[in-house]
């Protein structure tokens, strides 16, 4: 057995349901207008507790169930009834308004008063006087919506151009570009950076911030609609690796003035503005400047009323790249100082500047990456954030942090995954969180971790079925790294038979496919696979994300080397386990998985006998700038690794069976991939199985994923 | 067994070869380099005797061979060699041009004299003299070349222009449309109605005539284009049934005066201008005018100096539809008479016509079609044309017909189906046909049949490979119509034992899949399929071509319907026979049948258990106007006929295994027809098998049709 794969497995947790039942999982009741009882996470969005959310100032959530709203307080008792459907529906015809068929999606807008969208209307209504109110008048579509939360103002879009409906007012136009290319209040440098929005409200909701994308020169790729007919064809903007990008400024519109004014961010045309972010005092703007090779990040500061550069607070450079995906967080209290996340230690950590870019502080340390700043306490003495846990990298707690001691407390008690929610005084958590051995828990802590009260416990949606047993462990990496697997073992195990294999893979950044989650984070897809009698088995491998940035930068300019490298450690540890059938090993991922399924069955054909590529990156020249160019810079820059990643050049080594999957209006991997991937089989008489979800993009989902699962099933079922 | 398939086996001509070797087909040989030598019939393309053709005025013909060419005389005797390459190539270097490395593709202009084209230059070599003249100086491509026989002036098209170039003038432009819809010299009507080019030279070369095709209306159709990073999409003119079509007219070019007049065509803007056509002294131009429902055609006579209208010769309707696809042939001794084809008595006959549209005479007569007219001979007293044998429509002979005593003689002795090359002075002809017997012969015989010499005797290009048995014979429908079959047997035939069956179907119009040529027209797929074990059978059902037109009507307004009813009589037949295991019997084919084959696996699910479909039509509203409204009239006109022929109403009965296959750049059955097929599967968890071969439009040729082959040799070998 090869060196680099010893295994060392320090932690094998794997458990058994008490089976009351013996149903199996079936394909159409996994995609069924029901499969929501599947994903007991999904509890807030389905019919389990939707709506769980804060009051705005006191310590009181609310939640719906049954049509009647609840709230909730930070005490043992009863919960209340505050509104019935019944009654929310007679208050509405006295107000000579149309009755809804069920609640609608509620906002606190005041702890007695809530907002909701109805026929794009903003309404409020008061919860004590059964009274509404109409804030803004009929308006179209709220495109791209962002409310403001006192005043209820809406900035939204409509094509390219950037509006506001305040009050009863008409809409104003923050912008009147007729050049189509010129795109604003929409989000920009397609999601990455954490940038999910257009427009960014000032903290006292005088001033919209707002991004203008020119497109100009973007290359258009053609998207294929075939819901009309004849066909049409959609231009999407998609800039490749290497290509020309979209160019990036951020305007202030001034509410009372209604003018606008733009930054002066200077520097190249095509370097990123991420992270915008408003002073609390209005009187400032600050965006994390990055260049276009993302090895050099610049927080800068701006005068929001004039847009001029003031000063750039700190800088950070990597020999790889820096990825900036949080604003700095500013204390109310210390109006100078605030607190900044950076991976520059090896994990992401918090430090404490001040505004001319002092170091004061590292806040947080450790040997694990902090995820997410909750929130001060009101003092701000303390800070709330979540973090991955430093013994146990599956799983994430809420912790607090004494910014003066720097004593660190584990809020959160239980094993698990977990989110918060703050309470508006900051002195309660709704601590969300799940488990293998829970599939979602809700309960109420107090800031210093205390269990208050249970809020919610899912039921196991398993409870009826045979389930596989899954464990989870560790093996080393050549260069010792641990890397964490997940096996699943058919269902009805017999250790003296052999079955076959399914690698599912992702194995690209941003992403963990183990964690300790319900499942460890099994899809329900995997559970029913392995009750058909096969070993489905996972392994995060360098690359992955939660495990520091050496463990993900190991990829860096040479994707599908070091990740195959790590998966192959998996093969050879499924290889010695006496019930696996080396014969029969396939291998199964979607998007990055997509791509590391065609790598490894092209790249490893003697160990891969069938494999599923859902909307694979073929050739990363073709994948977006901003991803594809951290981690693999331009073309031009690293031919090398461009030429070792792109798969048509290793098709000819196709042996075993490859089923290659694409939705025609893929806007994240273009159909081009897979296209010229097929082109170059069939010029070279290599067999490849190919099929298309026409009119789904980088998903399937909907009617056809039944299919999809479908078709993936039977293909693994007859060929492996 | 159904009384309407009782056996009525009345032919049944099998054989066999005397094998010396016992090679079998490969799929690698029959798309190499050499594959070319399974196909006979390209003898005139390939090494085996390229170029053969006649002079202009003495009964000599000549051939190339071994970069040799020779002349051949209407009697026995050696052939003679009169230009060898070395010769060629020193007298290109005398006159200080370029040697080229193999003969160029030569047309005699003279009896001693031959043009060709060399960079874009026509050039003119004297064979007797060795010496060269240049009559068109260096021009840019001729796209859509046509070339004026004594001028050798140039009609061709730069884009949706027609110019002109004569001698070494420069280029003259007939048209100057600067509105891309408007297309002038192209080819119309998607060559439908014998529409294969877009320029017709008048008789002596002093006018042009044009088409002028208006697609201002037409519908695009986006067509991606990989070949580009990122990928561009082709917008085509694509009518599509009961859509707006393009609007035809003819304009006339006159040399002298380099002006252009068009013809007053009136009527609708959508009707078609087909057969267009000059009278010999050139004064006259013809068009048989047909009204876009296909059903009402007028022969019309125009002024070719004024374009006036000057009257309807003669007009044909029918309840079902009229298809012209041939001009009126003038007589140059009567210049008040003409002939002219039309199939209103039931089969395609020749009749003599004056100018007045007084019907003269039925020439031809018979329960078979005349193919083509061929000519008359020098008195005008004799008509030769080709024609399908009455007793034997699986053949077609050369005939001449005595047009003063109708007497009829069949010129072509063999069996087999003939074409024919008449020499300058009508007095003799060359014989090319091919048989069951006879991979491909030529022989000179004279103008009453007589046989002068053999010309070429193809080897038998399976001589040293093992052969399966070939059968033909007939079935009776449930009209009683006789209906052809072909029946491979497998190799090694052993009639105890069990053989799966592959239907290969066309079915459509226009097409005769069984006939008396080389195999009797099986392709060297089904040779090598038939090889693996597989029985391959194929049945001409009503709507195919060369039976007379209600045999080909009988599927109007209803498609599917009677071709399905008429393959299920090769079904039963084939359930008959002891040898067929009627559990795996499958289907195959491509366009046309490629609808056949969706069709029968939906329509028949219980008897087809895989069929794999080459670009099949789905829906024959994404179909175009001119061959779609034939056949089934308008969406609108003929909803139940369209809702019975789509496919995708009957998508939820697919039992058995279907593979739907698509050149991405497919222009004559659009890839929205497979894509929208298999949405409906995606949706309705259908499960369904696709591929795509990117880049090719109708047919998969070139590099990637030995993947194309493997690939349904492998479906159907793992699945049926």
């Amino acid at each position: 057995m090869n060196k680099s794969i010893i295994l060392t497995v320090f932690l094998v947790i794997s458990f058994n349901f008490c089976f009351t039942q013996n149903k199996l999982l079936t394909l159409e009741e996994l995609n069924g207008s029901n499969a929501y009882k599947f994903y007991p996470e999904y509890v807030r969005i389905t019919k389990d507790l939707p709506q769980l959310q804060w009051k705005t100032t006191t310590d009181v959530f609310t939640y719906l169930k049954n049509d009647i709203l609840y709230e909730s307080y930070c005490k043992k008792g009863e919960d209340k009834q505050i509104l019935d459907l019944l009654t929310f529906n007679k208050n509405l015809v006295k107000a000579g308004r149309a009755e809804v068929k069920r609640f609608p999606v509620i906002n606190w807008k005041t702890d007695n008063s809530f907002w909701y969208i109805e026929s794009s209307q903003i309404i409020v209504y008061d919860v004590k006087k059964g009274s509404f109110s109409t804030i803004t008048s009929n308006h179209a579509d709220y495109e791209n919506a962002d409310i403001e939360p006192n005043s209820l103002a809406v900035a939204f879009t409509e094509e390219n151009n950037l509006y506001i409906t305040i009050g009863n007012e008409e809409k104003i136009a923050v912008t009147k570009d007729n050049d189509k290319n010129i795109v604003n209040g929409h989000t920009v440098s397609r999601h990455e950076f954490n940038t999910n929005k257009g427009t960014f409200w000032s903290p006292k909701g005088n001033f919209l911030a707002f991004y203008r994308k020119d497109e100009s020169q973007v290359a258009d790729y053609p998207v294929i609609d075939i819901s009309k007919v004849p066909a049409i064809v959609n231009q999407i903007k998609y800039p490749m690796a290497g290509g020309k990008s979209e160019f990036l400024s951020i305007g202030i519109f001034d509410i009372k003035t209604r003018q606008t004014i733009f930054l002066k961010t200077g520097g190249n045309n095509d370097q990123y503005l991420t992270n915008p972010c408003w002073s609390p005092d209005e009187k400032y703007f600050f965006i994390s400047v990055l260049n276009r090779d993302q090895n050099q990040l610049k927080l800068n500061q701006y005068d929001a009323s004039t847009g001029d550069f003031i000063k750039t607070i700190l800088e950070e450079k990597s020999p790889k790249y820096v990825e900036p995906e949080n604003t700095p967080i500013f204390f109310k209290t210390k109006p100078n100082e605030f607190l900044w996340f950076s991976e520059k230690n090896g994990y992401k950590h918090l430090y404490r500047y001040t505004l001319d870019g002092e170091l004061i502080e590292q806040v947080t340390d450790g040997k694990s990456d902090v995820i997410s700043f909750l929130s001060f306490d009101q003092t701000e003495q303390f800070a709330y954030y979540i973090a991955v846990d430093e013994d146990y990298p599956l799983q994430q707690s809420i912790y607090s942090i004494n910014l003066n001691t720097k004593e660190i407390v584990k809020l959160s008690t239980s094993d698990g995954t977990h989110e918060a929610m703050m309470s508006p005084t900051r002195k309660f958590i709704l601590d969300l969180y799940s488990s293998n051995k829970a599939p979602h828990e809700i309960q109420l802590i107090d800031a210093t971790g205390l269990v208050i009260k249970k809020v919610y416990s899912a039921l196991n949606p398993l409870q009826e079925y045979k389930i596989a047993e899954i464990s989870v462990g560790t093996l080393q990496a050549d260069d010792n790294t641990e890397l964490y697997y997940r096996l699943i073992k058919p269902l009805n195990f017999d250790p003296s038979k052999k079955y076959p294999v399914i690698v599912y893979v992702y194995g690209g950044p941003h992403a963990q496919m183990i964690s300790n989650v319900w499942l460890y984070g099994a899809s329900m897809w995997q559970m029913f696979m392995a009750q058909q009698g096969f070993v489905i088995f996972t392994l995060d491998n360098r690359g992955s994300a939660n495990r520091g940035i050496k463990f993900e930068q190991a990829i860096f300019r040479n994707l599908s080397a070091v990740e195959i490298k790590d998966q192959m450690v998996g093969i050879e540890y499924l290889k010695s386990l006496p019930f696996v059938d080396t014969e029969r090993i396939g291998v199964h991922g979607w998007s990055y998985g997509g791509f590391m399924t065609t790598a490894l069955m092209l790249k490893q054909p003697e160990t891969f006998k069938v494999g599923i590529a859902g909307a694979p990156v073929i050739d990363w020249s073709m994948y977006e700038v901003m991803y594809g160019e951290r981690y693999m810079d331009t073309p031009n820059d690293n031919p090398e690794g461009y030429k070792n990643a792109n798969l048509m050049n290793f098709a000819a080594n196709l042996k075993g069976k490859l089923l290659l999957i694409h939705g025609t209006s893929d806007d994240t991997v273009v159909l081009q991939h897979t296209l010229k991937f097929i082109q170059e089989c069939n010029n070279n008489n290599i067999q490849v199985d190919y099929y298309q979800y026409p009119g789904h993009s980088h998903a399937v989902r909907g009617k056809s994923r039944l299919h999809l699962d479908t078709k993936m099933y039977n293909y693994f079922k007859e060929n492996l």
